[in-house]
């Protein structure tokens, strides 16, 4: 059999039945660059993040998204004028990042492609910072 | 005046009051130790911990210690046999760290002094695991 003889069907990346539930077909691409980003974290050890506030995905396609990568073990909440909330997800090195306002209203939410996220280290000015305030305890004892 | 003549007290780290409230006076000692160790951190990069668990520290030294170090931003907790708390104190590079089992109870407590928790870090290995799980989860699309 030639291979023109094959018929060939291209699959949409979301079904119809997918798309009447919201879902824009955009996030099932997302999945390809993260296992990209991954990759790039693996071989050189350059973190990335896609800012999915950038991006036109339905909430629809962020359940889907959040739901298909699944729950980690390490959860981190960061209180800095509103609450965030760094989350492993079940692909180490993968972390879901929402970031709240004070009002509890999300402004915007990442995939950060990392071993650690930036924002749970402590800053070295802020650990300056720190030092002086334990010496100031200390001098009180 | 001879120096023999000079009458000596030796101040206890606790006054006898404190004493009564359950602090043994091992408790100050360790707020000066983790002053050098966060000196060292930010001299050298060098990370610590600090065993409570292997220290003559009674709950109300304990007690004492967290409420003196205080409460930081960053907040981890991380699900493995168990949950283990990472907090960060008002001293940033100062880490209250709490393991429990799958009981409940507290197993471990350290205080460490570091950036960042190497517990927060995804291991390199695990990543690895996660790309060939992502992989799988594209496969199936």
């Amino acid at each position: 059999m030639s291979r023109d003889a094959i018929p060939i069907h291209v699959i949409p990346p979301t079904s119809e039945s997918a798309k009447a539930g919201g879902l824009s077909g955009n996030a099932p691409p997302l999945l390809r660059e993260l296992s990209e980003l991954l990759r790039k974290l693996l071989s050189t050890g350059e973190s990335s993040a896609i800012d999915l506030s950038a991006l036109p995905l339905t909430p629809a396609d962020l359940d889907w998204l959040r739901e298909k990568l699944g729950e980690g073990e390490i959860a981190v909440t960061l209180q800095a004028n509103g609450e965030s909330t760094l989350n492993e997800t079940a692909c180490p090195g993968v972390w879901w990042v929402t970031h709240r306002n004070e009002q509890d209203s999300v402004t915007a939410q990442f995939i950060d492609v990392t071993f650690v996220p930036e924002l749970v280290k402590a800053h070295r000015q802020d650990v300056e910072t720190g030092l002086e305030y334990l010496e100031l305890l200390i001098s009180d004892l």
